[in-house]
């Protein structure tokens, strides 16, 4: 039983993810395929890496990942498959991977070069259909791709400490469907600087002295009830072991969200400053 | 083979409901996996509850229905695991499931006490995947829970029949993706109190005299084609057997629907007067 | 194993698709449901065709596909299945399967009639899925059906030759995610007129004079990279053949798309003059 899963920008309004579903079940007797996103911002790869990177650790070993993200195959960007971590990927060059995987050295990195075995008219998911399914019944990667040594490599939003040791700043790198914002500052990071001591967390001109355990994470009491503190900032490491500030029981499209009651976006800086 | 059903307020942008089915085909082999809805207007459990409760019956008995809405565990909420109508539940005792089955008394329900037994940073959702896959391989619920005797009890909005036995009193308590409007006045409760009188379903001050056996069920004849009624109001009873509020071929994005053009909204009232 | 498609207007929001699967899952060991789409414009047959004939050709011979689009029963319109192509349809006989096969005699084709052999409170749900089952099963068409002679005709949208050779007009009929605009000008109608004529595509007050082989199909030299092209209109080939007006790396949400740029609508017409 081979697993696959899809990220892609196709939407869901469109016949274009059953179209590839289609493809994948032609091509390979009982395939799971699972969605992990196709509602990713069009073209928009940081998205996309983000997406993938939190979502891959959960599926078992040998799971091949699909991403439909800005996948045309151009002069400038090759079509590749990489195997991870003890996962397959296949995606275009286009900087999704390289984030992914953060200067780490992959288990097998090859650059697809089947194109001139396919019909003319093969699209860019024809591609990736054929090398899911070359994989998923055991294929060698160097036998559809040509090794490479690197991904094109990018610029991206990682998390400094700074060389005191006494900052880390970060930025948020996702806002999620809750309005919830998503810093790119890890646990790991935090606990590896922190060593026990006290701490601010800045954002605008906002700050928090502590980090919940979960979000209901409030002194209740007799006087002060759970409810009483929904609307309420606080932050904490998400699912996925990232720094996120959120807003207790927050909904953008009622009573708002972390990103809409505190003004925070895409790429705005915070910071963690230690006291000595 | 085990059936396991999702209905959580995730949304499909992020990576959430991709990671959720990735820990369930990592913990069972080969599940059916089936969305019901992933967006649940957020911590909504009445729109949960309603979602759950017309879609269940539909599934084989034995199913599994994960309920990842207002999910936390906090000083005042357990997550409970529950059997009942030979189906099984999981979810935070907030309220869903005591609206879904309305004081009746469940088969099995129990407290869930493995918290201590998963890893330190296990999420809700790493508990409702470890006691799903505990009841796919046949668990029994005792082993993952503490009995219990009742849920959380919640002030939910029920149709009342008044003691003359002259009048329905319902609420809204769902508009669907067409604008149609769904009432708590079931069939059932209808053709009790009815016994063939006459009525008027009223609403604000709008009047229908007749229910229509299916939305088409307009006197069509040679001078009136079907065409000529779209955009006419109706009620009948829908699919799930609530008394439903509509608009001939509505679409609340064009032409308009029984919400907007009828100025109805969630918890607005409706009744039915018999005639003596 | 059985393939079964769904294609509805049923959105994500409601339980709807979700009953939907727990009736095909309790009728049915263990089939393969894929979602084509359930963001059909509500009622809207036409895009509902376009959906369905672009999508089904990516799928195995035999797999069976439901369509839930303007799906009642009423005095004038039929619920009928039809062999075609070695796929099967389950549709009502509202335009959307006349507008698939363009005229064209299939395989098979019955007026379902199993209305009477189902529950008294069947939804015409719940005779696709009876359908679906039966034909899964390997039961014939004309057991659940009776055999008709054609579908209800429809004045459609087609693309138009000239009689003079020298024209090919057509019209868009879909609107992608992307804000591309896909004509009713199929591959091979062009090819079958342009005979290697050079040519001028025209709409609105625009022309376009080349057709690219894929969307990066500029000519990028050392002085203007593929970026600097990122917002210039072009025409293609879509995967599915049909010529599609594009903008390229578009986004409706930002930085705008060939709908929103170019002002180009639904039904809006766009023709091909050939030089002599």
């Amino acid at each position: 039983m081979s697993i696959i899963t899809l990220t892609t920008d196709f939407g869901l309004k469109d016949h274009f993810v059953g179209s590839l579903k289609g493809k994948l079940i032609s091509g390979l007797e009982n395939p799971v395929i699972i969605d992990i996103s196709h509602n990713i911002d069009l073209f928009n790869t940081l998205e996309a890496s983000y997406c993938i990177a939190a979502a891959y650790k959960n599926f078992p070993k040998g799971t091949i990942h699909i991403i439909g993200v800005d996948s045309e195959r151009t002069t400038t960007t090759q079509h590749i498959a990489m195997q991870w971590d003890d996962h397959y990927f296949i995606c275009a060059d286009n900087g999704i991977l390289s984030s992914l995987i953060q200067k780490k050295i992959p288990q097998k990195l090859v650059a697809i070069n089947i194109h001139n075995r396919l019909q003319d008219d093969a699209t860019d998911m024809n591609v990736f259909v054929a090398v899911a399914c070359h994989i998923a019944r055991g294929g060698l990667l160097n036998v559809i791709g040509k090794e490479i040594n690197e991904l094109k490599p990018i610029n991206e939003l990682t998390a400094q400490i700074s060389s005191d040791m006494l900052t880390i700043k970060g930025s948020i790198i996702h806002i999620d469907e809750f309005g919830n914002c998503v810093t790119n500052i890890s646990k790991k990071i935090f606990n590896e600087t922190a060593r026990n001591r006290t701490f601010t967390i800045k954002f605008h001109n906002k700050k928090l002295e502590r980090i919940h355990d979960f979000y209901s994470d409030f002194k209740n009491t007799d006087k002060y009830s759970l409810k009483s503190f929904e609307g309420n900032a606080l932050c904490l490491f998400n699912d996925d072991g990232y720094l996120e500030i959120a807003i207790y029981k927050s909904n953008p499209k009622t009573v708002g969200s972390a990103s809409t009651l505190l003004g925070l976006k895409f790429r705005d800086v915070v910071s963690i400053i230690f006291n000595e």
